[in-house]
């Protein structure tokens, strides 16, 4: 048995998650699975802090709980990771491989591999990657941009939240295939990133204009055909104006609205109908088994030097709470992780 | 030269339009097309009330300008209507042929004939039908149905202003594909209506629900496959709390928000992200290519009596504005039609 650290919901959350919402508990963890069990013994290297994360940390809501089940007070939070498997009672994983999927935020997770569990056969890479440019955010950025946004060549793409884990992807496979790429984001530094390191065509800080709509505007003086939406509310409501005719909204997250108690109103949305906007919902977990055609895309750009990507590392499971809680104020610049252990 | 009575848009309206918004003029037509012109002399016989004339009415608005033309002030107002030609300088109309198309609310229009102007080729139906049930009203619920909607049987459709020119074809429609259909409208007369005329599941009167969200999850126990948009607002708030995974609204109006100065915000979009909702405008003009195929359909079902139609008549272009303004009011039962002249 070895000392197992782990970080726990205390009650739901109403409003903005503080640190004290998050509680370190000791526990201990046998380092072999019982023989006959099917279950993987994974050591957690690599945690991913998430916005969905936030509304698993609200009280369960009958008109969504079964569409996103909240985390269990009391027991540990559970999110993204990438892990080295320790030990094994599963015919597919044996000790040492590395896998990234959904584990515990603790030092070391005993799962039932699923469908959302994948095993990690390119080390060329930085290891760190799996919990974003690689793994689900990168996954996202993917499915999303080419299933739904339904991209062409010469389109005009708004990306907000775009320096975050998957905006950063988004705007860089848009500009690959040819599109004129616009980011938003919530600090001057992240603005820098935009134009500089990951080559949007332009990039606005929304926290330092008075009118978004008048931004957009200045942005997209013809128009927005590609909304990739990260943030909802007045950004929404901004775009909707913005928007050209058969313009396509991909609907991936509304960061803005997860810890307010009663959400925004959208109210420009009647523009969709004689603009023709399609407006579209996706999760990423519906685009899974396309996972190896995304490997194969990505990898080589990596590779290369064409697509890059920043994050923000936090050493130790002592930060994740920290961490975490700062995404929902933009303190993270780039994607954020949380370092658990380096081998 | 004889009279030509007109109905005129005295200026831009803001919130409701009222009666005196709209003036009579009295013009004089000559009944015959200059030698040499294309043009062509229309006798128009029914006019047609529709939602979407309310934007045009209002101050021309930058953002939307070029998507829906406004009216011009101390001008004749325009709308769909049913006419006989009178003169025609062009090759493809003939004196004595039934048209249905965009004309002036007057009595002779003298039009161009574009490509929202269609021949009559069936005669033994009612000639009104060509107003709304085998014009652009019917146009709109297929196209919108079939087109956006993605229908399949057994799958589950709401309908508002159910009772209305395109609702009331949308239920049936959804009926004959073997959908399960309620229907939403404003009076215990429409309710009876979508009930016991046009055969829908389920219908309520909105005015009479204190609360939305309850009102469907009883009608819909199982949530929402497809809802077809005609009010926007509150309605849409509550319907995104019912809609299904992979749930499709096919917007084709919001005529609830026309005569706000503001439009009311809609909290709950970020349901779509969840339940992968897709939410689509459309404009029925994008489908007249379709207008045969949509003939082919619905023709048979309206001789056999499997598809009806109720239709609200106002007698004379006098009633015309009552009849438009009252349609904001929900005062029409079925589709609000002016009869301009009998033959």
């Amino acid at each position: 048995m070895v000392n197992n650290k782990q970080v726990i919901l205390r009650d739901y959350v109403t409003g903005f998650p503080k640190e004290s919402d998050l509680i370190f508990n000791d526990a201990t963890v046998d380092l072999s699975v019982p023989a006959g069990s099917n279950k993987v013994l994974l050591k957690n290297l690599f945690l991913s802090c998430d916005p969905y994360m936030r509304i698993r940390m609200s009280k369960p809501d009958p008109s969504t709980a079964a569409l996103a089940l909240p985390y269990t007070p009391g027991q540990p939070i559970y999110g993204y990771g990438v892990s080295r498997v320790i030990d094994s009672g599963h015919p597919d994983y044996k000790k040492g491989d590395l896998l990234w999927g959904i584990v515990g935020w603790e030092e070391y997770s005993v799962i039932n591999p699923t469908s959302s569990c994948f095993k990690i056969l390119h080390t060329d890479v930085p290891l760190s990657y799996y919990t974003g440019l690689l793994g689900m955010a990168g996954m996202t950025a993917y499915s999303g941009f080419y299933e739904i946004c339904t991209p062409k060549k010469g389109e005009t793409v708004f990306v907000s939240a775009a320096s975050g884990a998957v905006g950063q992807l988004v705007g860089q496979l848009a500009k690959i295939m040819g599109c004129y790429v616009v980011g938003s984001a919530g600090s001057n530094e992240k603005v820098d990133l935009l134009k500089n390191k990951f080559g949007f065509d332009e990039a606005f800080n929304y926290k330092e204009e008075k009118d978004l709509n008048a931004a957009l505007k200045r942005c997209f003086p013809e128009g927005i055909d590609i909304y990739f939406e990260n943030v909802g509310g007045k950004m929404l409501d901004a775009v909707l104006l913005n928007m050209k005719l058969n313009g396509r909204i991909a609907v991936c997250g509304m960061i803005s609205q997860y810890n307010l108690e009663e959400q925004e109103g959208v109210r420009n949305l009647s523009t969709v109908i004689y603009k023709r906007i399609r407006l579209q919902g996706f999760v990423v977990s519906d685009y899974y088994h396309k996972y190896s055609n995304f490997l194969e895309l990505v990898l080589p750009y990596i590779r290369e030097g064409k697509i890059t990507y920043v994050e923000d590392v936090a050493e130790g499971l002592e930060k994740g709470p920290s961490a975490l809680i700062g995404l929902f104020h933009g303190k993270n610049v780039g994607k954020q992780l949380i370092v658990v252990a380096r081998e």
